[in-house]
């Protein structure tokens, strides 16, 4: 069993990005970008390829004003034929919404980090696995088919707490899937992730969780976010969050930033040879029309400057 | 065999950072650093923990004004207790001076790609294994303690070719260790590498070069450099090249830039409890002193700005 798990499996043949801009990256910037042009994004990022976009979350808008418009860029986001639009829920209230927009998947936020979660939530992190089995229940009495995935976020570390025990992330994996959601995610919040502690988390969540456990989310705070996405490749997990230009960080974990930058990630993904249906001229393209719509804020990534590879040019 | 080899062993307990900001970094930068700022950035990095930089080139001082002093940066270097300085050099020229000069390891660049060889130094690789050979006679006439290690340049594609054959990279080494050579390291001078090449590469060679191969040399062109570090960590090589700053490049290779940055990868190796006897407060601040002397380039990395995480500060 331990031998059979320091074996990495094959990589996997089709890897899978989720848009997590229009979310996680718009959330921590305060000038609110109109509705017109985050419906242009989704647009374009559909053409380019992308099936599955976050895009808003359902708090309240007084919190929130950059995503009070999540309802609009959601029923937009719901006529592209096969893209799964998911919004972020931090409670049953936005849970409630979700069900009623008809949101195809509603991500829920479950700090492994105590401190965190008092902080973010003000809630401990039982007291929200608590309301998820609500949640859960509220999506199974609407006969409602939007899907529940909870993320695990902190999970690899914790800028309030510092150190998030790994077996405190197994309990919570183990908490959350008893209470019957559809999915789980594991969620590098700050930047604190390393390989080795992403090949070591995965392993021990996976064997819990199986299918159900299939995305990472990695920030590129300190440079580490690919070798991160590397590290879960290699275990089969074949699905990852990011965000063009690399923006995003949390609003309640000072000195987060950047995610994983969705250009860069679709060029690893294409080099290995797995398969992400992105076309990289259209990816590029949107990611200067966003630098234009965000003027004035940071882009990351590496891609954008350096252009693809003549290797990959030629087979293009 | 077949299986034997795709079981990753261990990771690597101790992990050596080679420090080619003094030669990689500063060749493709036109203002000459002064010979005090070189002595002082070795002096500084060797308190910080560093045990081995390459400290210049010897190639003719008209075709690089910014390391005509190496003879000069070399002699104070051999004056620190245990620090192995090496120095590149192009040919048998270069070597004899190199050995005149008692470098402690001078590193032979041999492209892989047959036009990046042509274009590099006007041979072909062929060309070039039979100078080393008679770089390898000439130390060895001179009863010189000098290492030779052969750095096979652009082995994972190029910038003028495209693609390398991983079977011309595997026949180089052998040719190159055939001629008695001390190490022979991988190199991914243009930034082409993908974690999935990185694995096939040191796969195909670690099996006939041994200890003899355990150096990887990676630019972060496309943001893939710790990535990269990492597949190749997984195989059990330890020792990798890097820059301060992530600057470099190769003049020879357009749009090449970006060593994989230093205090980067001191990061990412300490995270993952592999020592490196790095001080990161010492790095950084070296890292600062760097930013003021090449006032105008761009420095890359990411650590500088976001600072290590607060559960590595708690356990400094």
């Amino acid at each position: 069993m331990q031998e059979q798990s320091l074996r990495p499996r094959s990589l996997p043949r089709v890897g899978i990005i989720r848009e997590m801009g229009l979310r996680d990256g718009l959330q921590s910037i305060a000038a609110v970008m109109p509705t017109a042009h985050k419906i242009e994004w989704i647009r374009a990022a559909y053409e380019a390829g992308q099936r599955e976009i976050e895009v808003g979350s359902f708090v309240p808008a007084r919190l929130l004003p950059q995503l009070a418009d999540t309802a609009e860029v959601l029923a937009f986001a719901k006529t592209l034929p096969g893209l799964q639009a998911s919004v972020l829920v931090p409670n049953l209230k936005g849970a409630e919404r979700a069900i009623a927009e008809s949101a195809c998947l509603m991500l829920v936020p479950l700090s492994a980090s105590h401190a965190h979660s008092l902080a973010n939530l003000r809630k401990a992190p039982d007291e929200v696995v608590a309301d998820i089995a609500r949640i859960r229940a509220a999506r199974d009495a609407a006969g409602s088919g939007t899907l529940i995935e909870v993320g695990i976020s902190t999970a690899f570390g914790c800028t309030i707490q510092g150190r998030v025990e790994p077996s405190e992330v197994v309990r919570l994996v183990k908490a959350v899937l008893d209470t019957g959601v559809d999915r789980v995610s594991l969620a590098d919040t700050v930047g604190y992730a390393d390989p080795a502690m992403v090949r070591e988390m995965f392993e021990l969540t996976l064997p819990i969780a199986g299918d159900r456990l299939n995305c990472g989310h990695f920030h590129d705070t300190r440079g580490l976010g690919l070798a991160n996405v590397y590290a879960a490749l290699e275990l089969g997990v074949s699905r990852f969050d990011a965000c063009l230009g690399g923006i995003g960080g949390c609003p309640h974990a000072p000195g987060a930033s950047g995610n994983v930058a969705t250009e860069d990630l679709a060029y690893m993904l294409a080099s290995m040879g797995i398969a992400t249906g992105q076309d990289f001229d259209a990816l590029l393209a949107l990611r200067a029309r966003l630098a234009g719509w965000l003027a004035g804020e940071t882009l990351h990534g590496s891609l954008w400057r350096a252009g693809l590879p003549k290797t990959m040019k030629e087979f293009a």
